[in-house]
């Protein structure tokens, strides 16, 4: 196989299919923004089922997102497009320069799934269907081990800007998306009865947010944000 | 934090906790092998729960393996140890040197727990514990969901000797231990009634035996073999 040639192909031909307000795609897409990559980003409407449609099988036939496409190069997992970006534009390094910085992002991303992401889902997926009632005991036993989580972030923050050392990286990428999925379930209507302790974001965990802040003004912040969710005007 | 003075430490001093027959943990032992990277292991018995105990816990609060120190750095997370061991000894590199390969190995590094550990361990884990009749349903569920994937691995194992390119890579790593397990578990007494059409490997999946072969020639292959696999003398 000769692959050598990719190399000189213009880096400007990334694709990005993704689902709004999808945590993981979310992040790929502020990774995207961070490294300053133009991309195409291709919205997959869950609704209509586009993730399983024979379109989009064509390109992933597992029918997962985030999908990366680099120039007929498919790449799929999250993960796995979070250290094809780092390889591809090395600038800024999003899993960093310092040996224990690199272990503690690596750790923090690969947990960021079984430990934010699931619980947090467990939590607001009811929210948003509108089954809190049937679903309480599951709620209740997520957000517990969902604000252990943020406890232990909380904790890291007094001493850090970001969640490894005084830069941004793949790790603030990773868990960001996960935590405003959380605020969104938490500050709709009919969450309150469920005292889920986490919002406002401000009032339980200050330094989180005065975190999410920092990531809230990164360049290309606003291109990443999920389209459902914006406000119309 | 004054992390530059740690590169001057010896690199000798790694401990990796795991559990015999863990294909994660045989995975990261197969990649401190291939880096030549001298480690102690530390054996946890599963059976005793030591993984659970107060000694580990004070380790790795979370109870999981394999767990790598390296110099009072704690690295958790199978595939953040991978990468972390990359970045300690970038050579040999595990994660390839061209684009397209590196894109492919993370993504079946990222891939192996869903395609691979899950459905294998729903296959093994009643053969080990006798309990094949009452989860007949199970395993016949999850043997096709492997099967599809060793046909993709067969597949590709057609045109290359590793399972991205020609070299060893954490791809082959990853997947090689889950393998072993799988075929732990077809050869057993009492195996042979489900019809699970992967053992004797070189029979049903020649390609896959022949790679097999080349990741056992690894020079500390031997080190890194589960210690109650060993037959006695």
């Amino acid at each position: 196989m000769m692959f050598g040639q990719i190399w000189s192909e213009p880096v400007a031909e990334i694709a990005c299919y993704y689902i709004s307000g999808s945590p993981p795609c979310w992040t790929v897409m502020l990774a995207l923004e961070a490294k300053g990559l133009a991309y195409e980003a291709r919205r997959l409407d869950n609704g209509k089922g586009e993730q399983k449609g024979e379109a989009f099988l064509a390109v992933n036939p597992r029918g997962t997102v985030p999908v990366l496409v680099f120039d007929g190069l498919v790449v799929r997992e999250t993960n796995a497009i979070l250290a094809f970006l780092d390889a591809l534009e090395p600038d800024p390094p999003l899993f960093g320069t310092a040996l224990p910085h690199t272990a503690a992002i690596w750790q923090t991303v690969e947990e960021t799934e079984a430990r934010l992401r699931t619980p947090i889902g467990s939590v607001t997926r009811p929210i948003f269907r509108g089954r809190t009632a049937e679903m309480r005991d599951q709620i209740d036993t997520a957000i517990v081990q969902v604000r252990d989580v943020l406890d232990e972030l909380e904790a890291g923050l007094a001493g850090a800007s970001y969640l490894v050392g005084e830069t941004l990286s793949a790790a603030d990428l990773a868990v960001y998306p996960a935590i405003m999925q959380l605020m969104r379930g938490a500050t709709r209507d009919g969450a309150e009865v469920l005292d889920l302790k986490v919002a406002p974001l401000a009032e339980h965990y200050p330094g989180i947010a005065a975190w999410a802040g920092r990531v809230e003004a990164l360049p290309g912040y606003d291109q990443a944000y999920p389209p459902h969710w914006r406000k119309g005007p």
